[in-house]
């Protein structure tokens, strides 16, 4: 049953190849000074970085330069970004690049002038943004897909000291108010990276697909996205200039975390909280994360949730049922699903990652436990599902 | 191929049983006075007119009551309504029934400052809302399910000495600030006015699906609505106070014309085109009259779209393939649809909606004709579908 809830989604996107011209409309409705949030340089060397600055300069604005947004942006990163926004009064903080700095941009929104630790705040104490906390806003240029960010009002980010990675959802007012999604500026990235960025969207699909017993639209939906995201990127890895397979696989991205298909329903997300641990001890790349622990956690988790994993394998990996007990239905859809997996490059292994059987322990440790899904773990079985990714 | 566009749709919406009580929070956001929208009187009936009062003296409105809103909306009660809202200052117009009263409202709130005739404008002229448009804020609470219009920037309104009912989408700035969604209140609807709703929102996914040659994400989320609707309408027709699928069916029909599955495509709309004419004609309950010429219409068109109408076979209605002609997968797709038509019990010809023969020149005539399905129809051809409509 589709539980109560409140949908909004105020964010303006501006699809398709050229649309970064797009900023000559947006950029006049904020102040003076924005801070241009980018990572390691890439921006510098595909001639974005170019095309903004230009466009930033034709507005007229006073760019504030915040580079080097590491891919699981740090909360060092976020008390800089702080600091650099409140001494400068900054109007628009402008992210250029993939989830990460979309994350990163959207955390020093909330951040700048929080009156509090915002770590404490947001990541530990999961506090919501209150309404009369002050925000910069926030817009996207996004050349990497796979994190939904740019769309939706949530920010990962990685505490070392503590070996923490956390997400944290803030609320409708962080959500950015616009983003510019030009696929060809997705087509200069390694296939490492695409793939890692196809199985994050992918994944984001599942977890909001695997929890509940209910016969929801938002499954239907989902399924339609899981069909679409496994079509496009059989093209992608053939072809990563095809305008179409990268547009879809953009496209799809945004609605996998956008809040639609987790309307009404419960959730499940513990691929992502082991997943987080295993990057918080490698800080490997957040897709192949998910990778590494989706097929054991997916198995452990079956029996759990036999009919819908049946339903999944049905409608979404077209699997023959005929003369095939229920059980049978759904193992073939995880097969077909771990075949996809090692068919785009995936790494399907923790080892492969840097993860050694000694982390165990303290990545179980540090996996934050929800409850959601069709079985409730304990920390024993995250151990388990930890060395079966070994 | 996604072609270039712009996504945003701001409405906010309440979803789920007892939300009606959300009105606290949105009618702060306006001033003292509200133009009170409504149908033919059922709302008194099922107690939805007093909860609805009640909560406006709650919050300290003046109450400007506009009822009898017909379920074609005429341009005649629009300049009525226009002047109501102008001699009033109304500051919200708050529409209270199914899709008929929101758009209604919609064609008031940026008919009533509108300083030119805004049938020429908007209907004949196609005109788009400027931005300097002086418009009146709008809210729905919606208690009939099919239009989509509770999260969308269009309206139809009929002009019954013209002939013609035009459907026109004013822009973003048009679309309701907030709109309620409580399945319970469309349990009390009769049966013919829910399946008339069903296959509206069937078909506005269809509208949008039977368009193009390329491979897009939103074909992808339209197969998964369509099979929702399907599963869901089968449940209702059985027991109408089934939570969960009228639920399903409420939030399907929101999806399916709030601008989403549209995104970087052609759309076709002649099933549209052809229905309205029919209703200028007799004064038809809209979705009937969709359905009375869907199959003609489908049938007609499949040739020229052939590998969609048997993609849409296999993904929607499950056709098993094997040893099959492309030509008959498709058609057996369509006859699964013309069986679960049958299956809710829709009018299924023109003729059993008060349409005859001598009509039919002049229903040919007001059809408005677009050219973006799989055939750009001649005259001609519309009088042959309607012929076998009838």
């Amino acid at each position: 049953m589709l539980g109560n809830f409140t949908f909004c989604n105020p964010t303006r996107l501006y699809f398709g190849e050229g649309s970064l011209k797009r900023l000559n409309e947006e950029l006049p409705k904020y102040g003076e000074t924005v801070q241009l949030v980018y990572g390691g340089g890439s921006i510098r060397k595909n001639g974005i970085y170019d095309q903004v600055i230009k466009l930033l300069r034709d507005n007229g604005k006073r760019i504030v330069e915040d580079g080097g947004v590491m891919p699981n942006p740090t909360v060092e990163k976020v008390y800089e970004g702080s600091r650099i926004a409140r001494e400068n009064n900054v109007a628009l903080i402008l992210a250029v690049g993939g989830g990460s700095c979309c994350d990163y941009a959207k955390a020093v929104s909330v951040s700048a002038w929080c009156q509090e630790d915002p770590w404490q705040k947001y990541y530990l104490n999961f506090q919501d943004v209150d309404a009369d906390t002050k925000i910069i806003p926030v817009g996207c240029v996004l050349t990497m897909v796979g994190t939904g960010s740019e769309m939706n009002g949530g920010a990962v980010i990685t505490n070392h000291e503590q070996k923490l990675k956390i997400g944290h959802v803030f609320g409708d007012n962080v959500f950015p108010k616009f983003s510019i999604l030009d696929p060809t500026f997705t087509y200069t990235l390694p296939k490492y990276q695409m793939v890692s960025g196809i199985y994050d969207i992918f994944n984001h699909i599942c977890e909001q697909y695997f929890s509940g017993e209910d016969d929801n639209t938002s499954d239907y939906i989902s399924e339609g996205l899981m069909r679409s995201v496994i079509h496009s990127s059989r093209i992608a890895i053939q072809n990563p200039r095809d305008y179409e397979a990268r547009s879809n696989l953009m496209w799809t991205a945004t609605w996998a975390l956008n809040t639609l298909v987790a309307q009404g329903k419960t959730t499940d997300w513990m691929v992502h909280m082991i997943g987080q641990a295993v990057g918080a001890y490698t800080d490997a790349t957040h897709g192949m994360t998910l990778a590494a622990v989706s097929m054991a956690y997916y198995r452990h988790i079956c029996p759990y949730g036999l009919e819908k994993f049946a339903r999944f394998a049905k409608n979404v990996w077209n699997v023959q049922t005929n003369g095939k007990t229920t059980e049978q239905i759904a193992a073939e859809g995880l097969d077909c699903m771990e075949s996809w997996m090692k068919e785009l490059g995936l790494v399907m292994n923790i080892t492969d990652l840097g993860a050694t059987k000694d982390m165990i322990p303290g990545i179980a440790d540090s996996t934050i436990m929800l409850t959601d899904g069709y079985k409730a773990l304990t920390k024993d079985e995250v151990v388990e599902i930890l060395r079966e990714s070994l």
